[in-house]
């Protein structure tokens, strides 16, 4: 049998359901991968082995018509998101070694209600708002980032010491991980789960993620947290074959190194086989705009969303964000309001372009993951779809010019969120056999 | 001297800078006021005297060159915002009698590094999501409602119980006890003022609302809480004589009673008397959509954020709330995009009316404080404004049929807010001198 912390999520669900795995002896597989590897990859802000094994035990105690749809199932969660039993430090040295906050965000609530067996916390970027990296490193290349703000769930998937985690994304931060460790992310539509309980930076763009190593987990995580479509989803799968597929560039494009441009030409290869009308898409130049406007929006929102840190120890916040709250950019509410009805206006236009194709494919990242781990990495190819509210479905299966992962994103209309996962499957199921990526770890 | 109890909270502070008031004597006098009042009144959730004693006394040792902008201020906080070292138990019989939670909500750090006495937690209706009232009553009329969902926090100023508290408004729970319990109550532009930390219910309208019974007061957190408009305001009052009013009826009009209806005839006499000009708007007829979008934007974010702690107890939850997770209206995704887009493309249309004029003047409430507990009241005169994410304050002053308070709504366009103070001090001078309320009270 294989090391249960190889399986998936739906494969160590199928084994618990049968009978053939406990909870205890999952955790201990997962705990023992953990210890193997941690001095290495450093993904985890917060892990007690002890209380996760203490936890797997009373799961292991409900009996079987009483456990819950995730029943067992390892998550690991951002730091920047409430867990009532363990620190949420959010990489400050304002919140370091602070006590449990006694309250779960509402996506844990809901996790610990289908019976989720909550890890630990794993790293982020100060307050998932800024790019400086570190301590954790790509799990595929210890001397590269694993990408950021998510950089520990991005990277404790990747390593198979969890079969689930949560992320955040503002700009980048859940799909460009998924990219950096070659592993299935989700950005959901904007409001499509509760964000309560999460650290804000955004209002219009943070975004509860969610990683896995197969979209299998990721329906299975929609089931949770009841995302819905109005569509119902087939449950056929999603012919490939005649499928209407475009490839959008976007403005950002100058950006993509020879990894992402690789990537993006073996794709389009790979669907042309499978049977697929693959077609560019360019998008009307209003778009271009949305660079500039999803940072003024950032700008703005961050100036509200710090004050408070800001004033407590401002001595202890990061400058860009002690900048933010000063307002230095000098950025004007009449601009602020204009980049928030701009992206409202596009929000619309977009949905309609979408809604002409079966898929849009564009870039996840600028390439493999960088060299360093000072910094997480570019997010521009990211930002647009974030503000534009858009469901993101990061693919991995091909690779750059040193052989490290890069995925490319599926992106739908808003609220198609089990549609991008239906075609996503389908997809990733051909770029993972033929894209070119080679799992070198272990 | 004045009992300390009845000071606002520019007068406290005024004292307390000169040396005239000791944090500790301001709180023992609201302490006894509550002592007195709360039988009748039940404004608070949680309040522990001595630890306010014991804060106060902490306060009090921090020398003057120390002090925070808001130091000794005592603030109430309604039971939906995290406080670190206070239960916070959303009204909901999921969290009654749960521990403190060891966190602050974003504007509560803001509060204590600017000094502020956070005196207690004030009554919410359950999760500030339905209408449902109780336990709190009108401080003016034991046997009305203080309107909700920020009962106690509306209540509790009204009383004279504290000078500050923080509500929040969905729909009309920041303005509609406002208006009930004759005090100024501030909606900020949506996003001027953290969410982090406060329950969730829709992520477009949940706004921070903020009570007093000066506009001092309210200028004085909008300096804490760093509202910035673009324009400055100018330091001299505004200028009534000559000023451009607009008086907006809006659709809802039709439910306007007695009491608002004589406000309005009252308000226009009073500004015109004073040399303002004074025009009716009638808006687009678009805007008439906004109530039904509202409520589809209400319905489809309450069916997210509801949803944890449905998994968790749906037995414990109002049905109203369990029905918006079930989705029992059946509202499909592209009715909630669609008011979604609807409200985004009207914002900078209000926007452009609003800015023709000096102030524009519409309805709080209804009319008086309905009798009764049992409902908070009708928010329909409010929620266009919140799903606009304009600036909106309560200006008290006007007396209903019963001579209970009645107040009138300024509204601007968005980061306007400080314009709003300005127009709201020099407009209450006149509706407070001349308006008809008496204060029965004490």
């Amino acid at each position: 049998m294989v090391e249960p912390y190889r399986l998936t999520a739906s494969q160590a669900l199928a084994l618990m359901q049968k009978g053939e795995l406990s909870v205890e002896d999952y955790a201990k597989s997962l705990l023992a991968r953990i210890k193997e590897r941690d001095h290495v990859v450093k993904a985890w802000a917060y892990l007690d082995p002890e209380f996760v094994l203490a936890q797997a035990r009373d799961l292991d105690q409900i009996p079987p018509e009483k456990r819950g749809p995730l029943h067992g199932i390892s998550v690991g969660v951002k730091d920047v998101i409430l867990t009532k039993d363990m620190p949420t430090c959010h990489n400050s040295d304002i919140y370091r070694n602070g006590p449990a906050p006694l309250v779960d965000a509402a996506p844990i609530i809901t996790l610990r209600a289908s019976g989720a067996l909550i890890m630990g916390k794993t790293t982020t970027t100060e307050f998932a708002a800024v790019v400086d990296g570190g301590p954790s490193t790509n799990p595929h290349d210890s001397t590269r980032t694993p990408g950021g703000s998510s950089s520990g769930s991005g990277a404790a998937v990747g390593d198979y010491q969890v079969a689930i985690a949560l992320g955040t994304q503002t700009a980048g931060s859940t799909i460009r991980p998924g990219s950096f460790n070659s592993i299935y992310a989700l950005k959901p539509t904007w409001g499509a789960i509760s964000r309560e309980g999460l650290a804000q930076y955004s209002m219009t763009c943070d975004t509860l993620g969610l990683y896995a190593r197969s979209v299998e987990d990721l329906e299975l995580l929609s089931k949770v947290f009841k995302l819905e479509d109005d569509e119902p989803v087939p449950a056929a799968p999603f012919p490939v074959k005649g499928a209407k597929v475009a490839f959008c560039k976007t403005h950002v494009w100058p950006k993509a190194g020879p990894g992402t441009k690789a990537a993006w030409e073996k794709a389009q290869e790979l669907l042309k086989k499978a049977g697929a009308n693959v077609e560019e898409l360019e998008l009307p130049a209003e778009f271009e705009k949305i660079t500039e406007w999803h940072a003024n929006v950032l700008a703005g929102e961050g100036r509200t969303s710090f004050l408070g840190n800001y004033l407590l120890a401002k001595d202890k916040l990061n400058k860009s964000m002690a900048d933010q709250v000063e307002n230095t950019t000098k950025l004007s509410r009449k601009a602020q309001l204009e980049s928030y009805d701009g992206c409202a206006r596009l929000r619309p236009v977009w949905d309609e372009i979408a809604s002409k194709y079966d898929a849009v494919i564009t870039p996840s990242a600028v390439d493999e993951a960088p060299v360093g781990l000072a910094r997480t990495g570019d997010p521009s190819f990211c930002s647009m779809w974030t503000i534009l509210q858009v469901p993101c479905l990061n693919i991995p299966g091909f690779a750059g010019e040193n052989g490290l992962p890069i995925g490319l994103t599926l992106v739908g209309p808003r609220y198609h969120d089990l549609h991008v996962l239906h075609v996503g499957k389908a997809f990733g199921k051909i770029f993972e056999a033929e894209g070119g990526f080679q799992l070198k770890l272990f």
